[in-house]
């Protein structure tokens, strides 16, 4: 075997690139005995932005702004390309917006003042176009200021997508500084036999909701799939809450050994460059605290309700409970002290424990508050249905939920009059068993624990009071009851809230069967009684406020059940 | 040209069979001056029974008893094959509970045992299977006893089957008698390109839900379907209603010549047996009044939640409007007089006429009343109120909530103690404008009118009335107020009725902008006052009860908008 001067000194020239660069890609071919370099060494620089943002749906102008604002930072930290999440032009998910054809344009219209800011940077950016008359979900490539081309979706199987977007043909590729990149919108990425192999970098445009244990779910995929793939993988996506739903962000970059190499904020924005052409350091994953998370979750969810629709106030009735406790910590955390406000509506079943714990809770916290006793209304209430009720006076759960539903009513008399966004305090045991009141404790225009089970409410409060009490401690400790009658107690009917939300987690969110939960040695009676009670308030569901979602089985959007059924199996 | 004697002899034999059976395919060819018969003559005798039935979701002992009489009746007619509509085994649309093993496990045992009588006939029967772990809508093919092939719905995009159903391969083919049958399940129809041409019937075992005019728009299609592919068409529905939805039935059958020659009832169960190898006189398609249309989509939808549901009572409360009369008059039809109890609730600030009558419909109708006035309450309710409305006290939108929200809770709260179930009596004027009160006279537990704009309720009261006096004339005649303060009248803040529907009618279900209404001539402020009352009201819709479809764009499921969003083009 032998070389010519020149044959070698393009070799010592070739290690000199590879030591100071770190990364070529020879073109070229190995024959028997002779080493044939038939194409140009090219150097692969890759600097790439991540912009996590937080948009508002349909709120053009100021997605725009933050858009462009990321590209300009982006160029300025030198970046060859800066990634945006999944519909970030309009956020997401727009359900039927995304088939009116003005909301269509206003998207169309952004994304070109987008692109005209993308001088000397490629970008890749998330928006709903229209391919023949159907809208999907697509990632448009920008470069030199103008859109040259776009990826579109092709598995659209969540729930707040379909049937509002259609598929497209799926990932594509693009290249950038010759550097061949392959392009992934949204939950194309669970399919990786679609795209890797092709590429060096694999591109993820997502918008990936926050739930219980996704985080590190997400993470652990992603690794994977770039050490199956053997190309880097970068996760953008979308952070912020709409209406129920939660993006966590958490946007990630994998290095093509699979270990993570850039990890972003959980549930704030966030912006990051990494340079591809180099070799990173590899991280460590953070542990992921599940209490710590939907507690963030939530607060991230009921702040971008109120930013996001104009709100400042919120108002609550705080019943010395468990739940309205946590609902009222939360909000004042979010909100301020200064704009929340309780209504304590005491009845004559109230013990005083739970007035004293209310207003020990007032008192720590600072907030607004109003004492205004029922009895009277309901006692005005029932003299004026006697006549109807005639015959049938016997106290029972008509009375019961007349108390509730004058709580519902004078808290949105003082939302009404006061302009205060009424807070709903259910949890998802009481939701699942239909133990609260329609129109009652049931009202209110969000609820933040709605898909809390009552032993995590607990959990949540412990947290809250992580530095210094917050909730007072006899609310942590008091048995749990909702006070419509005399000593009355949750216990009454159902085993100790543990149990039962034991069952619960395994008919909702493990979708077991009766017979494997008594199989796992829970009483049959009260797996029965549950399973009963779940299936017969469907139709109190149905009217419910929308839930912060934090699970994959959120009652209402994630969990769809027919009202009218007899399936009871 | 010369013929042979035995060739004479074969065509007066085949001239024969002609005359008799009317139908034969003819294998063969003709050549220059030949004619080869090359094939066998076949007889195609098909006889095919249509069972159009009304199940009850998960409820598959009465859908299999169904099914079960069906074939039994269908056998002693000689049908050589019955059909049923998608989904027959299980109900429609069953939405997660597609998604449960032991829902799938019992359509599949039940349709065993329907399987199991069908000896001597074939069956076409609705039902969702699982292929690769996903749930699809197949029709089950069932000969000689025994399921024998499945054939797939491919096209899923209808929202209350996107995501809980996922495509199949589509249309297939099964043979009956020798007759090449191609079976389509659901909306896979509305691409005959992928099934006509190869079968001289085309079999669409059918879910079709009612909307305004899609009885004969369907017919339309279907008519055009059979005319372009040649082919026989035969189309099989649903009949009945499932809280929210309603199948209008309407099953058909075209001849290859696009004619009608069998049509079954619309919003009832049917059944017919028609011979397909005859030639059918073609049928009138009858005229589709909208109104009676609209009319008997509501009752069948109300009987069926009650029906389905075990309920026999209803409430609602009685204000002397238009909206009420009519909501009390389709439930004393459907229910009985016996069975509605009414709640009249005056306030101050009702009018005379107003008690007078609601009060002359209670004696038309028969129905048992209470007189409650909300008076009292409603003072208790400022009085305990006082504290926190201090210096805020001037009568507004919380006082008028108020009242509404009292009448609320009484009607709950007789609907607690005797078990009525409480109908809403809103219109979808009122939703779209946000006019009505959350947990006032937004409650209920299931709209009737909340797909019909004010005009359409005129039009249904009138229909109502066309036999004689239901609805007192006084009610139809007089302007309509919601009574919550001094003489307040709906025309207090937009113009009457007709012109707010019309505009309404532009944007909920052409979804035209407002720059396209304002240029038809209507007065811009309008357009705008009325764009932005939409808008802000999906919160309050969010939370409404199930309404009875009868629009392609009802509020809550078919038009589904985000709470949180800025958009306002």
């Amino acid at each position: 075997m032998r070389f010519s001067t020149v044959t070698i000194r393009y070799v010592l020239v070739s290690l000199w690139y590879v030591n100071r660069i770190k990364k070529i890609r020879l073109y070229g071919s190995f024959s028997k005995n002779r080493i044939f370099v038939a194409g140009l060494l090219r150097v692969v620089k890759m600097k790439l932005a991540i912009a996590q943002l937080d948009y508002t749906i349909g709120d053009f102008d100021a997605n725009k702004t933050k858009i462009i604002n990321a590209v300009e930072r982006a160029k300025g930290d030198g970046a060859d390309l800066v990634v945006f999440a999944e519909e970030a032009i309009c956020g997401v998910p727009a359900y039927d917006l995304l088939n009116r054809v003005n909301f269509l344009n206003m998207c169309e219209e952004t994304l070109l003042e987008v692109a005209s800011h993308c001088h000397g940077i490629a970008a890749l950016v998330g928006v709903p176009v229209q391919e023949n008359g159907w809208t999907v979900s697509a990632a448009a490539f920008i470069r030199d200021g103008k859109v040259r081309s776009h990826v579109t979706r092709r598995y659209v199987i969540q729930r707040d997508d379909a049937s509002f977007i259609y598929p497209g043909c799926g990932c594509g590729a693009v290249e950038v500084n010759g550097h061949r990149i392959a392009v992934v919108v949204g939950e194309d990425v669970m399919c990786p036999d679609q795209y890797s192999g092709f590429a060096d970098t694999i591109v993820n445009v997502g918008s990936s909701k926050y739930a219980r244990q996704r985080i590190e779910k997400r993470y652990d995929f992603l690794g994977n799939v770039a050490y199956r793939s053997g190309a880097n993988v970068v996760f953008v996506n979308q952070i912020g809450g709409n209406t129920d739903v939660i993006y966590d962000g958490s946007s990630a970059v994998f290095d093509a050994k699979g270990r993570p190499v850039a990890l972003l904020a959980s549930f704030k924005e966030d912006y990051r460059v990494i340079d591809l052409s180099v070799d990173n350091a590899p991280l460590e994953l953070p542990y992921q605290d599940k209490t710590r998370n939907v507690y963030n979750a939530i607060k991230l969810g009921l702040k971008d309700f109120f930013v996001k629709n104009g709100y400042t106030k919120a108002c609550l009735g705080l019943s010395g409970g468990i739940d309205s406790a946590v609902v009222a910590a939360l909000a004042v955390e979010v909100l301020g002290a200064e704009n929340v406000r309780v209504l304590l509506m005491p009845s004559q079943f109230s013990s005083d424990h739970s007035v004293e714990d209310a207003m020990h809770m007032v008192r720590i916290l600072g907030m607004q508050y109003d004492v205004v006793h029922i009895t009277d209304i309901y006692k005005s209430v029932m003299d004026n249905m006697s006549d109807v009720f005639a015959g049938h006076d016997k106290f029972g759960v008509t009375e019961e939920n007349i108390q509730a539903r004058i709580r519902g009513m004078l808290l949105m008399a003082l939302s009404n009059k006061f302009g205060h966004i009424l807070l709903n305090t259910s949890n998802k045991s009481e939701l699942a068993l239909g133990m609260g009141t329609l129109y009652g404790d049931n009202a209110g225009m969000l609820s933040l624990i709605g898909d809390v089970y009552k032993g995590e409410v607990y959990d949540i409060a412990r947290y809250i009071n992580r530095n210094g009490e917050i909730i007072p401690e006899n609310i942590l400790l008091k048995a749990p009851s909702a006070e419509l009658r005399p000593e009355q107690k949750d216990t009454d009917y159902l085993p100790a809230y543990d149990v039962t939300d034991s069952i619960l987690y395994r008919m909702i969110e493990e979708g077991q069967s009766r017979e494997e939960i008594i199989n796992a040695g829970f009483d049959a009676d009260v797996v029965h009684k549950i399973y009963g009670m779940i299936l017969k308030n469907e139709q109190k569901r149905y009217q419910f406020c929308p839930v912060l979602r934090v699970s994959t089985c959120t009652f209402g959007k994630l969990r769809v059940m027919p009202i009218t059924s007899k399936y009871g199996f």
